[in-house]
This record gives structure tokens, C-alpha cells and sequence, in this order.
């Protein structure tokens, strides 16, 4: 299985802080070592960082943790492989345009038969279950919405209505983001918390790191993290429910449904 | 006007010695300063890196320029603004996936009308001219072909008319790279070089660098640099002629043609 971290923030925020704990877990406090790869969103701008070695032991992560990039949204994603070998082009995040704007995604768990749905428009570099599912994702959204459609609910509700069509496929943890909304659907595991004033000082679990966001965040800042597993021992995470799919947008969740 | 970079090779190589040249350009001894990108190909992998800021100021050209990445076909762009403000949705190179590869795009010169094109599939993020082309180029090549010709040839001659086609909208200098191959046109400046047995020293014209390639290279690689301007002092740069379609597939020239 593969570790998942995103972030949604109402003002471009650095990750610096949960991506140093998230590495670790690559290969030192956890067993995600078949590569890694972060995606900031910047404006309609976007960027990726791919590596395909364990991310605790990659010079690329040891850059983008000193390296404050500022963004509003990002994906991360650590990986143990079991669909599909270890090499740049099966490394999560995967990211597509669709209507002028970057799409990305990332996923943890596995789908049984999901290479027997027909793809429309977007074709797989690697050869990841999670990429095919991506792919077919887009593709029907693009098929029932040519351009992009004008109401955010109707399209809120066809990702939802994708997402649980490709989660009877199997385990379907997932993160993706467009350049507003960033999706997630929670099939078996997927922590969330909501950082504002009051801000407290928080402890990474996986490395001796403490931030205290008083100094280092201004008091209207809300940022939502979430991953897979908590990141810090003394702040209270939320876990997901079964077959939760939630909508985050500027750091704060807009939208939630179980079923 | 922008400066471009490009290199195809046999054998896994990296660009370290040529980057590091071409950035100084970027607001240190040229006065490219509105950001750069450099995009690498890795087997059927594709990371960029990308950067809005002056290449000669930015950490992670400054990373780049330290962290070998092998690679058989690299693309680099530093960027001096005519069309579309700075940021990073306008910082070439430019990618999408078509037919389950990513094509990467990077242009000099400035193309008047080409916005007047009827897109098919691929939309712009930014608004650049450069990226709307490639956008155009992409969505004729899937239009014309919906799977992969199987004919290399028929494929050549189609990126060749599409080339050919955008370049009657202005000036047009550009780097184009599938998995396999770099494509390349010349409108008014592009120069290459192959370096192979008997390898020389190469002395850097914006850097006090030189590389002594005996010492770095094996007697089988063989290894194109293209670019806008020579980047040594001491090696023979070939001009390309004006209106040049160029074809490089690991380190050779497979195809030229001129009108």
C-alpha cells in the first residue's frame, strides 16, 4: 500500500512541514520506497516533482523540504508498488489537462479489472491500475462534458458518481485535484484536520520536528491536511468514513457523502 | 526572444555541463530572465522541472545544475516574455500525452494569428502563442491519426506540414520530443553539435567550465546538443538554414529537409 498527503490552503502555504514527515515513511519509518512525487498548484500554473527511488534517500525530496513552494493545493504521494514496476512513469502523482487546466491524481490501494474499462482521449504512460483509472476518470468527463460545465454541482456530483464506480473495482483511496477543488474519496483510510487560528505547535510522529504555526501562520490562514495515516502526535485528526467522498476547496471542506 | 536547449543520445546522459551554461543566460550574461523549464525523458518516463523566476537566480536551476539526471532526450527553455505575463502556466517546456506518450514543446519566436486555429482535444493553460501551437500540433496529429501510425515515416512527414504550417505565422524555432524522437525546426537561429569519438575538451562561452569528455564519456555515445546559440568556444557548432526540419533519434540525425 501507498501513503497519500494533500494539502488545501486559502492562501499559497509551503508543505515543508508534513512533507518532511511523509518522507520518512519512504524508507526509513515506513516501507514506501519505490518512489515518490509531489504536485504544487500555483495559480492556473502546476508542477511536479517525480522520483522513482525511496523518497527518505532521494536528493529531489531533500530539495523540495528545503525549498518552500508556495501553493494552495498539492498532492503527494509516497509509493510501495504492487501493480506495475518501479520506474518514473508508474510514479503517482499522474496528471492530465482537461478544459485548459491541470488535473492530478494519486491513489492508494489496488483495483481488480479496472483495465477492461474503455478509455476515451487519455491513454496510460506506465502501467499502474491507478493511472488506467485516472485516465478512464477524464475520459468520461470529458465524453458527457465536452467543456467545462458551468455548474460546480453537477460536476461535483459526476467525479462522485466516477469515483464510486471505480471503488467496486477495489480499494480506492484517493486524492485529485483540479485547479479549484481538490476530490478525495476515502475507501479504507484517510485522515483530515483543519489547521486555524487558534494555532497550536505541532509534533511530526515520523521525524523530531516541531512547528509552532503561531509563528509561522497569519491568523485568518486555514489549511487542511490530509494523508493516510496521521502526521503528528498531539493534533486531533479526523478519519474518514467508509466510502466518504468529501470536496475541499481554500481549505475548508465543502462538500461530504457517505454511502 | 527566448533561448532553447536540446540534447538526444544513445546512452543515458546528463546535460549538467550545457545547462549549466545556458542559465547563466538567464539574467546573468543574456538577458532571458521571465522564468525557464527543463524537460527530461527516462525510458517511457517524463519528469520537467519548471521555474518562473530567472534561471540564473533560481534554486531549482541551481539543483538541476548539481543532480545528474541520465536522460536520452532532454528539452530546456529559458524564457524573455513577449506574449503572455510571467508565471509558471507559461514557462515552457510545454507537455501533454498523445497516444500514451508525453510530447514536450518548447519555441522561440513570436507567431501572429496562430490563435485564430481551431483547437481539437488540447486547450491552453496559459497564454502564451508557443503553447496554443503545440496545442494545435497535437490536436491535428490525433485528429489525422486517433492510435499511433505505424509508419515512423508518414508520422515524420505529418509534424513536418504541421511545422511548417505554424511557421508561416511568424517566427518559429522550435524543440518538439515524443519518447523516441526530437523533432526540430529552424526559422532563423538554431545550431547543433555531436559530440562522439574522438572526444575533446569543451570550454564553456558563459561559464568558466570546461568538461574534458575523454574523461566523461565512453568510446559508443554519441550525444546532439541543440541550441539557439553555441554554447562552447572551442567545438564546431553547425548553423542550421533557415526553414530546416530536423530529425534526432539517439544522438543522430536521422532526417533533414529544407524549403
Amino acid at each position: 500500500m501507498c501513503e497519500l498527503l494533500g494539502m488545501s490552503a486559502n492562501v499559497p502555504t509551503d508543505i515543508c512541514f508534513s512533507f518532511s514527515g511523509l518522507i520518512k515513511r519512504g524508507g526509513e519509518t515506513g516501507i514506501h520506497k519505490d518512489g515518490w512525487g509531489i504536485a504544487f498548484y500555483e495559480g492556473k500554473g502546476f508542477r511536479a516533482f517525480h522520483d522513482p527511488v525511496a523518497s527518505a534517500n532521494s536528493e529531489v525530496a531533500k530539495f523540495i523540504q528545503q525549498y518552500s513552494i508556495k501553493s494552495t493545493q498539492v498532492i503527494c504521494h509516497i509509493r510501495k508498488a504492487n501493480r506495475g514496476r518501479v520506474c518514473l512513469e508508474n510514479t503517482h502523482p499522474f496528471s492530465r489537462e482537461l478544459w485548459g487546466q491541470i488535473w492530478s491524481f494519486a491513489h492508494n490501494g489496488q483495483l481488480k479489472g479496472i483495465k477492461k474499462k474503455v478509455l476515451n482521449g487519455y491513454t496510460p504512460i506506465g502501467t499502474t491500475d491507478s493511472e488506467y483509472a485516472f485516465c478512464w476518470i477524464l475520459g468520461q468527463l470529458r465524453k458527457k462534458y465536452p467543456v467545462k460545465p458551468k455548474s460546480k454541482v453537477k460536476l461535483r456530483k459526476t467525479v462522485e458518481e466516477l469515483f464510486r464506480k471505480v471503488s467496486q473495482h477495489g480499494v480506492f483511496n484517493v486524492l485529485m485535484s483540479d485547479v479549484d477543488h481538490l476530490y478525495t474519496f476515502c475507501n479504507t483510510k484517510l485522515y483530515w484536520l483543519t489547521r486555524q487560528t487558534p494555532f497550536v505547535e505541532a509534533q511530526l510522529l515520523d521525524a523530531d520536528l516541531c512547528v509552532d504555526f503561531n509563528q509561522e501562520a497569519s491568523p485568518d490562514d486555514v489549511v487542511t491536511v490530509i494523508a493516510t495515516e496521521p502526521l503528528t502526535s498531539n493534533e486531533q485528526w479526523t478519519k474518514m468514513e467508509t466510502n466518504e467522498f468529501s470536496v475541499f476547496r481554500l481549505g475548508v471542506k465543502t462538500f461530504t457523502q457517505v454511502s
